[in-house]
């Protein structure tokens, strides 16, 4: 997983994460319990990390939980969901239709996170101009002016990984603000730009060390 | 990532997964270029890290490189290959035939790593008994018999989140020696089963937040 820089932001990215797995946590803990609050060690338990772990990530945005009650859940909901500014939609541009892509497409669990794919681009001529799951194939030549027209600054790679970081360098000049990398391989942007790898070989290979001892 | 339990191995996690990319790195190296001999430098370079971390790394399994020379590439990535226990191809049952699944059932990167899908399960009476891929989808019930004849150790989980602890427990009881879930939802189970996770949409909230700042 690549860093990305966080010198302007308060808030550190180990946090970041399991503010993430908190926000899971309460919206399942809801949906099950008539609860209105929760404590450190219940979040914690809910969300397999340290109570004390849990109060530090909190204090972070001055939530600080009540003596015996601890903290008001929809409160610490709402206070996460505005942090992680996820209630805002994300258009995102996906580049490469194969059978991850196609995949991508397909999967719902995106949109519920604020992040919905609005176009698909490929350069196999067979695949242009057909529609998978709602969504047009264009044209990889098309991308500037596609995502320029849409003001879409999101992208999804999931060509080949030895085409990766040439698609990667097309999207920087298109001028996308975050690129979300499914494939193996490891690219380059420049600072400005916010990287993150998403990539599902990876935790196999540690499978397969264990299974050999 | 939930951590596997390393008691009993001499090799740290950082490093496994370090490994995992010198050698996708190394492969890489070996296509482009004629060279036999790679320096920790250069193969940090290669791999996006420090030259110091590449050879504490190679250490760990008696491998230091010659003054000058460096690493022999094709040893190298033997070693590496054995110590991942890559070579052997590793059967895996898929349960959950979803969008994802299904995606899963067509991506061809995990058979490279050597895990290859042969067999998945449904409870949804529409999906059982259709090939997806040329794998036809089986009624989840029937799953501890189909693994047991199959012999099968290694089972993605690909249901939606809120079932996932409960497929797990299945997967325990059928003998499972790791699980690996691509769900969202985090899931418990016994120490001696190895578990890792795979979360698609994990790194879309630290884009969000970023994207907020």
């Amino acid at each position: 997983m690549k860093k990305t820089s966080n010198k302007k932001n308060k808030i550190p990215e180990p946090t970041i994460l399991r503010l993430s797995a908190y926000r899971r946590a309460l919206q399942d803990y809801k949906e099950q319990s008539a609860a209105k609050f929760v404590s450190s060690r219940q979040l914690g338990e809910l969300a397999n990390r340290n109570a004390s772990i849990v109060r530090k990530d909190l204090s972070y945005f001055g939530e600080y939980g009540m003596p015996s009650k601890g903290y008001e859940i929809d409160h610490l909901l709402d206070q996460i969901v505005n942090i992680m500014n996820v209630k805002q939609q994300h258009a995102v541009a996906l580049v490469g239709v194969g059978n991850l892509g196609k995949a991508l497409l397909g999967y719902p669990g995106f949109k519920k996170q604020g992040f919905s794919i609005e176009v698909a681009f490929d350069n196999n001529a067979i695949k242009i101009g057909k529609k998978i799951q709602e969504i047009k194939v264009r044209n990889l030549k098309d991308l500037p002016l596609e995502v320029a027209k849409r003001e879409i600054k999101i992208s999804f790679i999931t060509v080949p990984a030895v085409a990766a970081q040439e698609v990667a360098n097309l999207l920087v000049e298109a001028g996308m603000r975050a690129i979300i990398n499914f494939t193996p391989a490891r690219i380059w942007v420049p600072p400005k730009v916010i990287l993150r790898h998403v990539d599902l070989t990876r935790e196999l290979e540690v499978v397969s060390y264990y299974l050999g001892k």
